[in-house]
């Protein structure tokens, strides 16, 4: 037993980890809101919301990755973001390499992928950082970055010396307690601060119980919370616990999980962490070592196993998992526990940022609808976002377009099934047309492929614009082009599972929204049409060269999604702008040339059929102002084919 | 015929007049709002207006109202604006008396009357001011005063000068002429500046052709329209027009109207003005110079054929009415001409201030919904109205109430009606509950009085809430006392004539609300059932002390009337603000004592009755939040009762 007066640290940091009596940000949420609060987590820091779901008796897990080695890998790495974001861990954390230049710019270090995860992806993150053979200045560097690109949370480690023998700095940082009172020294409370736990004692460490006192000091010094070395067995955490809290550790205690994937990992890692294989598994392991598949089949079966044993002590209340950027054991093991939580429900139409500068952001214009990552990068220079409104907003600028191609815009899909979707060869617009009917109906082009994306959405169709299905494959097949489009709501439950949104309890409603690219024939016959419907459908009509035909009042924006809740002001989450529809006409347009033309040769039949299009058609949008009639959208399409008839 | 070059004035002074090329305040108008704009004229300065109403081919109206000598003529002349503001001037103007302190802040002084109908009743006005025997400082003091207060738009006069012999001023105001040019001198632009126009001349001017020009120097000095005196003959006007046409005077000139009402202030108003009647008129009017009736009737007569002529001339587009004070004779030429328009479209729910500073106001707190006047009183030191968001409002603090019994707060009915409906003697806390229920009903009392006013609503029931009739009867029979209701709304044309508002081809909604006194035994069952509607009605019970009991989350605002328009963002006037509603109890307290209690004897058996209820009733109000379904709030009343039984 560990031998040592029970106390738990100073008052002052204690009181830190404590929700309630938090820093000046938090004690600013509990005033009058100037927007609409949906969900409170969306104003807590992360060791709240963890105090939260424990107090609720709510079980929770997170996720742990490495940064990627290449600029495709790191493209990957961002989607197994979102598809293993929409499971709902409490958090997610980005390792740090200090050989890999963790800290720069690049599209590939520790600092940008969590950057991303936090900004593009809406997931709460934390950076980890190490501090031995690191200058101090090179410290605050770090953290001043990580602070500017809205990273609220670190993980204080030591890192690895350099060499096999280590030897202590003199002023230096030979510790992760160094690290973490620097943290507090020059960044007060503005960090959730995370530290290491060893179950087993750190291999470096003079004792057990040696260790366990230094990871007091780290928690006395003004760690938030522990997340632990892997272990094998159960009772080793759970001993691990007993002693912390016998020495006086009150913080919240995560075990973190190593779901064993493959016999290679497993030995690399463990020569890494200089931990031994029990016996037990070595023997069941030994045998199958060829067998990637069983291994992962044992490694699933035994976490889960542990996890069980872990939650049903009642002590534990997160799992945190070590991923190895690895999807299917994690995810596995998480369904099979129940806590993998693929929640329909959704607080806004649209996936909030988790960057602390956006998440009270709570409107946005339709036209990003299916590329969310360009509209955030187009405006993450923003200091303000429209409170509320789109039009409080002093119409800031969005982001050049030049730099639409950055890595997280670029497609997943490379350029050989690109070219197998839309056309090895076209032979005139009609086959584009035909493009865009295949992605609308899902079924295979006339080479066998079917077409899962299209330039402006790197997704299959949602399940929303499935209800339009059979309308939108009519007029695609006849050249109007869709990208966008939304049918009309007159009042369904928030709750409902495929237009719902918000808080239960309320009342979700849309106007009708058609957007699509067609040609000038069209168009002029549209605009004919239109003047039957002047009063009731507003539209906005631009070629690539910027001619604007409207019949919108003002540059007011539409708001075309809205939601009804008890006892709260009306939310207005989606607009249709005409300021900021000039802005995504450049990318809409553009999105012809960069991801579809040039998939050709240059001067070929192909290559010269876009550029046609993108010359010479219109990006039209269309709203149905009579939200509780019939769309009459369709009808206006019709009427227009008509006409031409 | 006047003989003159046929000049218009300067590029400065003429382009001043036209709306579209108008001073900064209209520029911004033009870009981006920070607001829904639901109407244009509500940005608009008075000159844009009657140019828009001009090129518009309207026809419109406007009034004279001189300063009334008492509070309780201010009262009347106050609610006289409410009235004729309803049949839609496109202003009104107070005349300046130098004698009665006219710049003073006395309730009844032309500032301080200018500032109510702007700011209380909503309406344009036009504040006059006089020049003669005053110093530039007295003038600019004055002139500052105005802006300060909101006012827009001055009528700059020479006023008449002290003692017969007038005697010209070196370097003083001598003219008409030097109030413009100080005006524009020290004001720029702020200001819309009216002139005078005489028809026959001025007559102390040394000739027709003379006094001509002295009005082509005032336009050409900066004034934006003129107004002219009264005159008894249509063709007076039209050759004066076209004898200011032919010197080049290009603004709007407005004929003045005079209908006559009597035989003495025709009398007076002749003398003054130093005119003759012209013969054909005085052989009407001798002979029935003491029967009023009579007199007014011709007047009529006279003014409806008159103003058809200025009409149908076409040069006409605007009629001003000198109307003495009095209501009737203007309102029936008016209604007989058929442009008195009783428009029933609202722009919003509740009747806009023309207050520069509030008039992009669009949102407010549903308490003061019969108590307008108080609410802009109570706000008016506000810097910044809530921008489109109730929360977005730093929580600024309301007006003090001591100041609410203020002139324009008070009631308009005198102390022995009140007696009369509300009770010379009441018995007991029923008698109480009879009169609420004799309001509602609008059946005679128990001594045969009707009920038409309570001290939380100085009128009788609205339209609105004659829907919910039945219902509101039985329930103040038993002792809950409804100061405020609305019906929920789910979704009705924004033009329907008795919950409609805002632009055609919009929906409007509302969450049904109750608001209500009621005893501390009655608050008790009630907040049992309240239970059972937990999640769809919201509640705030508080009493005289302050003690509040609340289900609404955090601090926030529950939005309670909204509407969709087409081409717009969601509009939300009106809500239920747990912040607000804390002042507003203070108020709706304080009127029990203040307006009901006061009206008996101290000590005296009623008086005692009403100060019981005031220290030991609840104010409770209670809003179903689930709108498209049927009202709930009766069925919480009579579950509230059954538990009582």
């Amino acid at each position: 037993m560990v031998n040592e007066t029970q106390h738990t640290c100073s008052a002052s940091s204690s009181s830190r980890s404590d929700g309630s009596s938090s820093g000046s940000e938090s004690s600013k949420d509990n005033s009058r809101c100037s927007t609409p609060v949906l969900d409170a987590d969306r104003h807590e820091r992360l060791r709240e919301k963890m105090r939260r779901r424990q107090d609720a008796g709510d079980k929770w897990f997170s996720l742990e990755f490495f940064p990627p080695r290449t600029a495709n890998a790191a493209v990957n790495l961002i989607s197994r973001f979102d598809r293993m974001g929409a499971g709902g861990p409490l958090f997610i954390d980005v390792t740090w390499h200090p050989a890999g230049d963790p800290g720069s710019d690049k599209e590939t270090s520790s600092m940008i992928i969590a950057y991303t995860a936090v900004n593009y992806c809406g997931l709460e993150t934390i950076l980890h950082m190490t501090c031995c053979n690191q200058t101090k200045d090179d410290i605050t560097g770090h953290l001043q970055k990580a602070k500017q690109l809205g990273l609220k949370n670190i993980m204080a480690l030591r890192g690895d010396p350099i060499g096999e023998e280590w030897e202590e700095e003199v002023d230096g940082f030979n510790y992760a307690v160094d690290l973490v009172k620097h943290i507090r020294n020059e960044f007060d409370d503005y960090f959730d601060i995370c530290v290491a736990g060893y179950p087993k004692g750190h291999p470096e460490a003079e004792s057990y119980e040696a260790d366990l006192r230094h990871l007091k000091e780290k928690v006395c010094a003004g760690a938030d919370f522990i997340i632990t070395q892997l272990f094998f067995r159960p009772e080793t955490f759970l001993k691990f616990m007993k002693d912390c809290q016998a020495i006086g550790i009150t913080c919240p205690i995560i075990p973190g999980i190593f779901p064993i994937q493959g016999y290679h990992s497993l030995r690399q890692l463990v020569k890494l962490s200089k931990l031994e294989v029990p016996q037990e598994i070595k023997d069941v392991i030994e045998p199958i070592k060829d067998n990637d598949a069983a291994i992962r089949n044992y490694g699933v079966e035994l976490a889960v196993s542990m996890c069980r044993e872990l939650l049903d002590s009642g002590v534990v209340h997160g799992l945190h998992f070590y991923t190895l950027n690895q999807e299917v054991a994690t995810t596995e093991v998480l369904k099979r526990l129940g806590i993998w939580d693929e929640d329909p429900r959704r607080p806004l139409p649209w996936a909030v940022s988790a960057h602390p500068k956006r998440r009270v952001e709570d409107v946005r214009p339709i036209f990003w609808a299916s590329r969310p990552k360009s509209y955030i990068y187009r405006t993450q220079e923003w200091d303000d976002f429209p409170n509320g409104r789109w039009g409080n907003s002093s119409s800031p600028a969005f982001g050049e377009l030049k730099d639409y191609y950055l890595f997280y815009l670029k497609s997943k899909t490379p350029r050989e099934e690109l070219l197998k979707m839309w056309g090895e060869e076209l032979t005139g617009e009609e086959s584009v047309f035909e493009v865009f009917t295949c992605y609308i109906t899902g079924e295979p082009n006339r080479n066998g492929y079917k077409v899962t994306c299209m330039p402006w959405n790197d997704d299959p169709l949602a399940t929303e614009t499935n209800l339009l299905k059979d309308q939108l494959e009519k007029v695609n097949r006849r050249g109007i082009l869709t990208i966008n489009s939304q049918p009309n709501i007159n009042g369904k439950p928030s709750t409902d599972p495929i237009v719902g949104w918000g808080p239960s309890g309320g009342y979700v409603f849309q106007k009708a929204y058609l957007e699509f690219f067609t040609s000038s024939e069209i168009v002029t016959a549209l605009l004919r049409v239109l003047k039957k419907y002047e009063l009731r459908v507003n539209y906005h009509i631009v070629n690539v060269k910027g001619q604007n035909i409207t019949n919108a009042p003002d540059l007011q924006p539409n708001a075309v999604t809205w939601g009804i809740f008890p006892g709260r002001e009306i939310i207005q989450p989606t607009v249709v702008d005409p300021v900021s529809f000039l802005s995504w006409k450049d990318e809409a347009f553009a999105l012809w040339i960069e991801q579809w033309a040039k998939l050709y040769e240059e001067e070929s039949p192909s290559r010269m059929i876009i550029q046609y299009i993108h010359d010479n058609y219109y990006l039209v949008n269309l709203v149905d102002n009579d939200f509780p009639l019939e769309n009459c959208l369709w009808q206006v399409v019709e009427d227009t084919f008509e006409l031409l008839n």
